[in-house]
Order: structure tokens, then C-alpha cells, then sequence
């Protein structure tokens, strides 16, 4: 959470200016097919981009550090700004996040998942089968209503899907350092909470307490009859994109894991689009009264995750529309990268540089296409994510001269 | 003032060895001009350069950090090998130096603005109207000659141009830590000198009673009769070329300010050339006696600041003369760079990435032209500024090998 030295000292914080656009096509870097040793962007028809690959700056990003593959909250904490080997979100907060629970500093957040236990308290699966959405949803349903919050806090509940949950303590002195009641193999009973660190004491009783009175209350129940906690963290807020930007900031995301992340370093909501028509027309309201708008593409991430190379080129060209119409919107400047790589022949985030391209009226263009190959000898260089948002600044006419 | 744990602790500093010349180029990156898309040094005829590039290995510098727009004092710094973001030099420093002023370690200066203030006290105008040059050193002159330094300091004050000046306190036990005199508009009196930190209460103290000894020298004057003091701050010298580098170093500039930054790092200062001819003479002579010489050309950075393309492109083109007799004076290692760029169409210095080029036995060539986009594609890659000197004594066989 740290000194934030650079480009903060630096920023014109004054109203009005110049307005961003973030365009974050999820997992868009990609490898090359064996066959065409074109890339997935590289592969696919992109007369948008391309064209403003023309008029842009280039260059490739490294998500966090060389070699390491970032999951989605570090991924865009980094594009953020905020350097992501400092600020951590614990895996219970991003979890939060991901169901779109309004988290408040001191919250303390957990994931769970739905296990099946045997008549000895041992457990037989440590996802229950992966029962679906739907009984999930029952069985969350039925522990808040017979659930008891102990003196002093407040529990929420979220589900998330199939065997995963959220849980959430509000209280006064909640701390984390607790450690995961999974124990990560089946015929042993959960582990009960255990603080690692003195102050965490009692969030730790009262995980546990929490934790038995769900055993109890699902007791009569086939399948699930247990929950195991992991990745328990506190929520903290890091500074807002107005405090260290001054920017006037907004989300544009069909997916609650991308709110919550925006929503985390201060940006609006504007709403839930449920359809990409839908998301375009609130991105074009939110940049009328809004200094910078951060649109969030999943699909290029999802169809890299499937390892289907076709339609992953297929998510990438229809993107390219959706970047045109965000140009047209007018923004000042533009931006265009993902949070990491998803290469479809990997099937999994990767650590690989990912193609950025900056558009605005300061750029050195040096290729007429955007992808892997051009972005790698753009003007711009490889650089770490958590600079982009300088870059940004910089482009939008926000950033003082450092020293005279 | 930290560590800094590269290249220090692999340098070979014995004497004698193979010599570095460093020509900086000031503000020579550039942006393209939308009619050819050729860059100020893309459009420069520079047969000299070009042929030398040919046998250099390229690449391009980010002077601080993607983003970030540097003024003078950290561009050099970071070409210096000391990372701007850890080695700041105040504003009054920065004066100081600029007017040819040698500091001493513990010496604290400040930046004066004469200014105009009513019979009442209240600013009429924050620059007294811009007086000229020789307005400015009577002024300075005036105050000298009544000025009684306060007890335990000694006061010097130095025209620096137009409105502003220069002063500098020398005694025991000076700190910085005290805000700006200078209310930042008109209508209301100057602020008193405010030590931040209770170790710069005397210096406050000392300020104040230094700035109403002018109010009452200057109470005849008719314009200039008050002045106001910013970017107070105390000198401490960074570890010198020698400690660090073990580099005998010389500076041939011909504008003060750049001569004062290397002065900060220890080098030596041969002289004040008035003229090119003047300047290569002293650059041939500095060599004989010294391992390294930086030699500064201000014109491209001027041009630059002018708005003027076409200007911009001679300059680089008179400045291709000078690089060839740079290098039949016989460096071992030649670097041409700049200290951040000043595109003509932008008008400022900005933040784009520097063209590169090293010549020295070591090399890898890979274009035979010197320009932004011969760079980027070059065997350095795209590197902060702060390590140039690193490569420079590698490329000059001064470096060990890192571990065995």
C-alpha cells in the first residue's frame, strides 16, 4: 500500500482535461499457431485496430514481472497503476469482489467451498461433487437463514458458483492471518482456523464458530455438509483513481470480478450491462461525465481458457468492432492491451508480454497493424504494466515535468 | 542518497584505461512530422552519424520512467547513471547551478522572483513586469552592495535572467524544509519564509531576515522593490564520477546549467567555450586528460522548444559536424544521446524514449542510419537512462564480471 512516488507528485488534478478511454481485451496476448505461426490477434481480421495501429504508439506489456503470470486482480491492478508485487488483494477480497459484494474497509473475506463430509467429520469431497449452481444457491439459502451472526459482527453469505462461496465478517478489530481450514486431501476432517499472527485471534474463533454452526445446520444433508475456508484477507482500500489521478473514473464491465477490481480503486458503476450493446451504450454516457472509462472484453480471455484458437480469433474481431465504436465516442486518448496473456494453445493465463497500442494526438506511429510482432518493436518498448496509466497521463496533457 | 549497488561495486578503477566521450544532444527525440512521418532526426541529413550507426549497436532511452516528461536536472542525472527517482536536486539547487554558482555540501539556495508590491505591501505583479537583463543585475547589484549578511551565514545573490535570481545561505546548521515566499498571485503580500520541519527554523529565520533587509534597500525602486523566494533547498553531493565510476571526468558545455549538473557529480570544468569552435577545441584538449568527457549541445533542444521543425532538423545537422570531430579526437567509447526529447510539434520537453547509439570495438550493429526508428529495433532495446553509464564502461573493458 506503500509510497505511490511516481506519477502521483506529478499530476494536474484539475477539473476538466482531457479525457481516457481503457479498452482491456481480457487475456489478449496470444502464441503462435503451429501451422501459420500467426498469433491469435495476429490471425484475426482487425481493419479497426489496425488502422489506428497507424496513428498509435506500440509497444508490449509485462503484466507484474518477467516470467510471472498474473490472475485477474493483479492483471488489472497493475494496468491500474498500482504496482502488483505491492498491493495484494488476499483471495477472499477478490473472491468479493468477483460476486460483486460491496466490501467496506475491515471487512474480512473468505472463499469457501462446499465439501462432503462422512459420519466421522472426515472429508469425502472437497467440492461435493461440484453440485449445480442452482443447489448451490439452496444450500446458501438455507445456512442464512438458520445462521446465528456471533456478538459483535456481521456475516454475509455470497454464492458464486457451483461449489463456491463467499463468506464476510463486518465487525470492529477483525484482522487477517488466519489460515485455510482446507487441508487440501480427503479423509481428514477440515482443520479449524488457526491464527498465524496474535492480533487475529479472534476472527479465527469466530471463522470457527461460523464454520460449526454451518455443519450443524446442514447436518440432515446428502452431498453437502461442510464448508472449507480459504484465503482469508482483510479489505483495505488502496488510493482512488481521483486521489492519485485526479481522474474522475468509470467501469464499463459485463462481468462482477471487473466491476469489483474498478470498484476497489474507486471507480463508478454505472450498471450491469448484460449484453455488449448494452455496454457500449453506457460506455458512451459514462465518458459525457467522466474523465477516464475503463471497458472490460472477456470473451478473448474465456475462449483462450477453452483452447479453441478459432474462436478466440473469432472474440478477438468482434472486439475490433467494439474498439471502433469506443474511437468514435471520442475519447483523447485511447488505450488498447489485455490484463495478460490467454494463449489458446496454452488454455491458461500466461506470463507473456501482451500487445498495447496508444492512441492520441502524441504518438510515434511505427507499423499499420496491431499485434504480437509490431507491438514488439513499437516505439513505446516492453515495459511493466503499472506504467501504462504515466503513459496515459502523459498522453492526456495530466502530468507535470519531473524537476526542472 | 542510497545504494547504488550498480555498477559500483564491478568497477575496475585502476588508472589509465580505455577513454569514453558522452555527447548529449539535448532534448533530440522527436515526434514525426505529419507530412513525411519522418522525425527531426529521421529527416536530418547526417552522414556522420549515420555511418557511425552502422558500426554502433543501437537503442532507445526511457530518461526516467515510461511516461514521465524530465526537466534538465534529472535527464542528465539519469544519463549520469544516478536514478532521478532516488537523487532529486532542488529547484534552488538547480538555480544555483544554472548560474554557474559553486555550491558547497551544506549550502541551501533558493529561487528569488523580483516582484512589485504596492504602498500597502500587496504584489501588484509577481515578475515586476519582466525587467531586462541589465534592469535584473542592477537590481541584484543594489542589494548587495546594503545587504548585512545576518550573524553565522554569508549571503550571495546572483542574477540569474530577467525577474529571477538566485540565493544562497552558507553556514553551520542550514536545513531545507521551509515553503515558498511566493503566494502564487497578486493583490495579497508575500507569505513568510515557514520551516516544515522544526531543524529548518533558523534557515527560516534567516530568509526572513534576509528578504526584509531587500524590502527596505529596494523601498526607492519604482518596479522591482520586493522579492519572492521558492524551491528552497539544501545542496548535498551525490558520490562524484570518481568514487563511483573511477573516472577522471570533464564537462565542455557552453550553457552553465548543464555545466552545474556535472560539476554536481564531480566532474571538472575546463572552461566556458562561447562558441562551437570553442567548445571542440576544449572537447580535444579535455580528452588528452581525462577518462571520460561529456560534451552538451543546447541548439536542439532549443529548436525544439521553439516549435520550429525545420530549425530542429539544422541543428541536428550542424551538431553531425561536430559528432565527426568528436570522434577523430579518438574516444574508445562514443555515446550519442539526448537527455530526453523535445519534438518540435509537441514544443516541450515530453517523454518519449531517446534514440541511442554506442560506438565502441564491442558492438552489434544492426542499421546503418541513426533515427528513432533505427533504434527501437536496435541491440540495446529500450532501457532507462540510468543505465548508460553501466553499458559505457562495459563497452570500455571497466566493468568485472558480476559474481563467478
Amino acid at each position: 500500500m506503500s509510497e505511490f512516488l511516481f506519477p502521483d507528485s506529478l499530476v494536474d488534478r484539475s477539473p476538466g482535461g482531457e479525457t481516457i478511454a481503457l479498452v482491456v481485451l481480457d487475456g489478449l496476448g496470444g502464441l503462435p499457431h503451429p501451422e501459420s505461426g500467426l498469433t491469435e490477434l495476429e490471425a484475426a481480421r482487425t481493419p479497426v485496430m489496425d488502422a489506428m495501429a497507424a496513428k498509435s504508439s506500440l509497444g508490449m506489456l509485462i503484466p507484474v514481472l518477467p516470467g510471472i503470470t498474473p490472475g485477474s486482480g493483479p492483471g488489472h491492478l497493475g494496468l491500474f497503476g498500482y504496482d502488483p508485487t505491492r498491493f495484494i488483494i488476499g483471495r477472499g477480497v477478490l473472491s468479493a469482489l468477483g460476486v460483486g459484494f460491496e466490501l467496506r474497509p475491515g471487512d474480512v473475506a473468505a472463499r469457501l467451498n462446499m465439501a462432503s463430509l462422512d459420519a466421522d467429520g472426515r472429508i469425502t469431497d472437497r467440492r461435493a461433487g461440484r453440485p449445480p449452481d442452482a443447489e448451490g444457491r439452496r444450500i446458501i439459502e438455507r445456512v442464512r437463514e438458520g445462521l446465528q451472526s456471533p456478538s459483535g459482527v456481521q456475516v454475509f453469505l455470497e454464492h458464486e458458483k457451483e461449489h463456491r462461496a463467499v463468506l464476510v465478517l463486518r465487525g470492529e478489530g477483525l484482522e487477517e492471518g488466519v489460515k485455510d481450514t482446507d487441508p487440501q486431501e480427503t479423509g481428514v476432517p477440515p482443520l479449524a482456523a488457526e491464527a498465524t499472527v496474535p492480533e487475529a485471534q479472534r476472527t479465527a474463533d469466530l471463522l470457527n464458530e461460523v464454520l460449526d454452526q454451518v455443519r450443524e445446520l446442514l447436518s440432515g444433508e446428502e452431498t453437502v455438509n461442510g464448508f472449507l475456508a480459504r484465503g482469508v484477507a482483510s479489505y483495505e482500500a488502496p488510493p482512488s483513481f481521483r486521489e492519485r489521478y485526479g481522474l474522475k473514473a468509470a467501469v464499463v464491465a459485463r462481468y462482477p470480478m471487473y466491476r469489483g477490481v474498478a470498484r476497489l480503486v474507486g471507480m463508478d458503476v454505472p450498471g450491469e450491462p448484460s449484453s455488449d450493446a448494452e455496454a457500449m451504450e453506457m460506455f458512451g454516457r459514462a465518458l459525457q461525465d467522466h474523465d477516464f472509462v475503463f471497458f472490460h472484453y472477456k470473451a478473448t480471455d474465456a475462449r483462450g481458457e477453452d483452447g479453441d484458437f478459432d474462436a478466440k480469433v473469432a472474440a478477438i474481431e468482434a472486439a475490433d468492432e467494439l474498439v471502433g465504436r469506443i474511437a468514435a465516442a471520442g475519447p483523447d486518448v485511447l488505450l488498447v492491451t489485455g490484463d495478460h496473456a490467454t494463449p489458446a494453445g496454452y488454455g491458461a493465463h500466461s506470463w507473456h508480454p501482451v500487445p498495447l497500442l496508444i492512441h492520441s494526438r502524441w504518438t510515434r506511429p511505427t507499423a499499420s497493424a496491431f499485434g504480437e510482432g509490431t507491438c514488439r518493436t513499437g516505439d513505446i518498448g516492453t515495459v511493466e504494466s503499472r506504467h501504462l496509466m504515466t503513459l496515459a497521463l502523459a498522453h492526456a496533457g495530466r502530468l507535470a515535468k519531473f524537476g526542472a
